[in-house]
């Protein structure tokens, strides 16, 4: 077998076989394929795509690539939740305890942020003490003791993708649907999960901008996990402005712990009740949707699901105490508001730039190896179709100088556009994929 | 400027800046950009395609990469002559003499063959004596001594066509118009052709097997003369069947001597005449085609063109005696005919399969490392249309061992067919494109 061959055949849009994917992802994670052909391979891939029965070989090569993880000690059933990533996406932050507070187990394994958007990890850390650095025993004990838990990924999982993913990004075939879609399904699988809800964002601060993309991204997805057992569900949710209002990792656990309390934003809670119905349906706790959604709203009543979080805080070695006293989180040296600076109604929130602005605060990294400000970040105090007066505040700055908090002021003013017609409020949920 | 950028506008179908090009020649020639990058922008081209304007300058900045020749000694008119290669192609020997006959100039630089398509200066080789690695100062000796010469490059030219050349060989994307006529008038205009006259070859053994994929690269290349001064007219060719009779390089200095002599095969002596009649208007000599074509049938009928191929031979070293004894050169160990097997019409000879035939039987080279067997070779008798009787010798086939020319005899009877219906002979000329 000759690479060059596989890429003529994919250039004219051929499908490969099995032992055709195998050879180029084992021999590239083994270094026997070089780099050039692999680009030139995921070029023509960005051109022509790949049918779904190649996906989905492609991904299970992908996970052969490297470890696998397995989890007997949770039973046959291990619910992930996976996001692709938006601006102000704290939902795990909610979803994990709200759903384990219904007696499901929910053992989570999460991420950190880059670029625009942040990853759970780090939001954790702004919580005194709090460790995700747990090994396989520490991660089973605290899933067994409070019936859920939140880490980072150990171990080498699939080694293919972190390869590809390196080379995609410098030769610009990272935009490619089933290219992404067996890069994430590749790290779902391999890190155990047996049944996926996903949440495909789309809009200007998520990696998809169109509906069409988003939907497709989905449906090769769940196409996936089909073809390779897992059960899989998509919800594809807007991210056309940060979701919640909080962007920075202490203002977000402090709007996660206001959520869990029954008093957080309503697309927030609305996508984690969308997503906790999906994740209890797949873990089998309840027969439908609807009975889950209400079984949501019940334990929520009971304030169960702050109790949960307070567990999983103390089982991971944080301090319970931010949990009555949000204050006491990380706060930053300098605060500005936001005033509109004119009456009218609200009528777009640049997400993205939203995003960046936080990330330039220090919210975010740019590269892997910065260093976050835990405290950093903004609050976007609006939503689209929201009615401002003159001189309301609409949104707050956080940030360690003033120099950096008086620039991002004006980049805030320049992201939240109010005009005099009004608009309907945004949709959350856009379609639901399944199969 | 970085070329991750390029790649994305390249990939976008986005026009690229002269200053953009030069930055991803002189980057890659230089190694500041790395294989992968240039790969994945070679299948974005591959794709996407490049507009005339910019596949000039990518054609000039390569020029501009290494050495270019000037040829102050022959005058402001250097006419070129160059075939995208094709099988039993021995134009240039019968060309050059011819042209060179009526009283013009021709200096002419040539190359080896690969694949199933043979080299000019193979062909030469198979004369004795015959030096065609001649420095510059013997070249131009030659030239001004004799009117004509024929030697290899030298110099260090174009190396970003060399490099660039090797990649797309291994990443599958040579078929990419703008890039092959880019590579190939680059590395004209670096040996200093003021004029080219193009022999774009079309069909089964021809690197284009598409009439309009032909045409569009003679079109593509005739802009790029336009774009940066070099008169250039381009003539579209039939490549369907072999050339001539003879496949191999003494067999076809034989075929080309006798050509000289007015005895050849009708469709080289035509093609001769068509792209010798070019290169006359281009060179001034003749106002228009006709006069051009007048003037060669006529030296032809006073035996100029072979004494020109004397002086030729005699000028670069070779035995001028071949010319009266072509016996004298090289010849196989084992010949063996190849007879009709039944009576009708030659419907189809795949040229293509001929060239790998005749590079099978040792004369052409798989590797450029190959050594070549100067007599071996096919002569195929016959050509499409023509009427054969059972037991016609069709072909011959001429090898150094008896197990070759055995293999060789199956291959030759399943690549020439034979059916009851007569087709019409083959068009030789099947497009002019100039200016």
């Amino acid at each position: 077998m000759r690479m060059y061959d596989l890429i003529v055949k994919t250039r004219e849009g051929q499908d490969l076989t099995r032992d055709e994917i195998r050879f180029i992802i084992e021999g590239y994670t083994e270094g026997s394929i070089p780099d050039y052909q692999v680009a030139a391979w995921c070029m023509a891939v960005y051109f022509r795509g790949l049918s779904k029965e190649v996906t989905a070989q492609l991904t299970m090569a992908m996970v052969d690539s490297g470890e696998t993880l397995a989890w007997p000690e949770f039973g046959s059933e291990l619910v992930d939740k996976h996001s692709t990533g938006g601006v102000g996406d704290k939902t795990t932050l909610v979803l994990v305890p709200w759903v384990a507070s219904t007696g499901v187990k929910v053992a989570k394994l999460s991420g950190k942020g880059l670029g625009h958007t942040g990853g759970t990890l780090d939001k954790l850390s702004a919580i005194p003490g709090f460790r995700w650095e747990l090994n396989r025993k520490e991660f089973i004990e605290v899933v067994e003791g409070a019936g859920l838990a939140i880490a980072g990924q150990t171990g080498n999982l699939v080694p293919a993708d972190k390869k590809l993913y390196a080379l995609r990004d410098v030769t610009a075939t990272v935009d490619s649907i089933p290219l992404i879609a067996s890069s994430i399904m590749s790290k779902k699988i391999a890190a155990g999960a047996s049944h996926i809800v996903l949440d495909v964002k789309v809009g200007d601060g998520a990696f998809m901008q169109e509906l069409s993309g988003a939907r497709l991204l989905a449906e090769t997805m769940v196409d996936i996990g089909v073809k390779t057992n897992r059960h899989t569900v998509a919800l594809v949710t807007n991210m056309e402005q940060p979701l919640g209002f909080a962007v920075g990792n202490a203002l977000e656990v402090r709007e996660a712990i206001a959520t869990l309390q029954g008093k957080g934003p309503k697309d927030l809670t609305e996508l984690c009740l969308a997503l906790g119905a999906e994740m209890l349906l797949q873990a089998g706790r309840t027969a439908d949707l609807e009975t889950g959604r209400q079984l949501l709203i019940e334990v929520m009543a009971e304030g169960l699901p702050m109790k949960k979080f307070r567990d999983l805080v103390q089982m991971q070695g944080g301090d319970p105490g931010v949990i009555e006293h949000p204050e006491s989180l990380p706060t930053a040296e300098v605060s500005k508001d936001v005033l509109a600076a004119r009456q009218g109604y609200v009528t777009k929130i640049w997400a993205r730039q939203i995003g960046l602005i936080a990330m330039d605060l220090g919210a975010g990294r740019q590269r892997l190896d910065d260093v976050i400000d835990l405290a950093a970040g903004l609050e976007i105090l609006v939503k689209v179709g929201d009615r401002v007066e003159e001189g309301q505040t609409i949104a707050r700055i956080h940030g360690s100088t003033k120099s950096a908090v008086k620039a991002a002021h004006t980049q805030v003013m320049e992201a939240i556009r109010i005009d005099d017609e009004p608009v309907a409020p945004l949709p959350l949920l856009l379609a639901r994929v399944s199969r």
